[in-house]
């Protein structure tokens, strides 16, 4: 699960925060950020993509012949890609973001 | 933006896996995770609700009168909480499945 | 099914011709069509609203206490206004559209 | 637009309930109705592809090298179909739901 990489040290797990900065690189290098209507657009998209692949494995949705399984992993990497480029997009930061959501779901929890 | 907290020390910035565990914990105090094809179902509905907020502040979805306008902030948090959600529901590693949507980004970017 | 209206004549049927109609003298004296990406947000936001109806009902999710149950027929009504609106601003015919989806449908169903 | 058909007598425009019928009967020959749920990840699915087909019409999404254009009149028609599945599915009148939503609209119109 966490081998020792080339150099011999561990990996260092990657923080939200290196996540946002990953992605980022990654946005720039592919020509920049798209307007949030069409960022939305493609969570849609992605979102779409892993129903699919939960439809296949949990669901009633049979693949058809010829036609590969959508891949869980693949499809999920892909909305959260997605998302944390939303966040940068939207000037966001997503640890923030996601320790309200917590916050949120803890006060329920203990209604 | 990293202020340090009460007891004078830096908060550790969250991992993607803390980010996992922390939402498991969640998730088993509000009375464990539901079926793969429900926990989609939220995802539609917390992506939509993104949607609402994105469409209020960058489109032209109009808020109504004595309507509160949605927070992206929390929106975000909201998409973000479930799709770690699906990720233990469904055994995946976020982490894994972030660098892989990494990877095939940059192959994109440098064909 | 079809009672008789208050002027004892029946109401016609509402094809779908004349529905993408209605939608568009509904969306007119809303103020006009958004541009078609803030549509599609709105489809998702519709759709997720659904989502959480099917949810309530067929699916694990509680209904808070306070909160007043999802309705699917408003939310599926939604939906489809939404769809209609789409097709409108895409300049499509609902009635082809919905045929061409029927006629695919049919070949997977007869290989 | 509309051509006499073979016969020589124009084709009957397409009612929202025969629409349901039609979609009925074709779900049936693909071998019944799913749950709810999973219905519902089809119509995330269907819509996620809608995105992408208006993202690359009317938004930033390219068209990658060898790879078809989505066709907007299919994906709508796609969602169409599978809307009106689900309102099969639920037991809903298509028509009722969309006077609903129309009803529902000219009352913010007119406040």
């Amino acid at each position: 699960m966490t081998p020792t990489d080339k150099g011999g040290r561990e990996p260092e797990p990657l923080t939200l925060s290196d996540a946002q900065h990953a992605v980022d690189a990654s946005i720039q290098a592919l020509g920049g950020y798209w307007p949030p209507l069409a960022a939305l657009a493609r969570l849609f998209e992605e979102g779409g993509e892993l129903a699919r692949a939960v439809n296949q494995m949990y669901g009633p949705k049979l693949i058809k012949p010829g036609e590969a399984a959508a891949s869980l992993d693949e499809e999920l990497g892909d909305v959260l890609y997605i998302t944390l480029a939303l966040a940068n997009d939207l000037g966001l930061d997503a640890e923030e973001a996601l320790k309200g959501a917590l916050a949120r779901s803890q006060k329920r929890a203990t209604k």
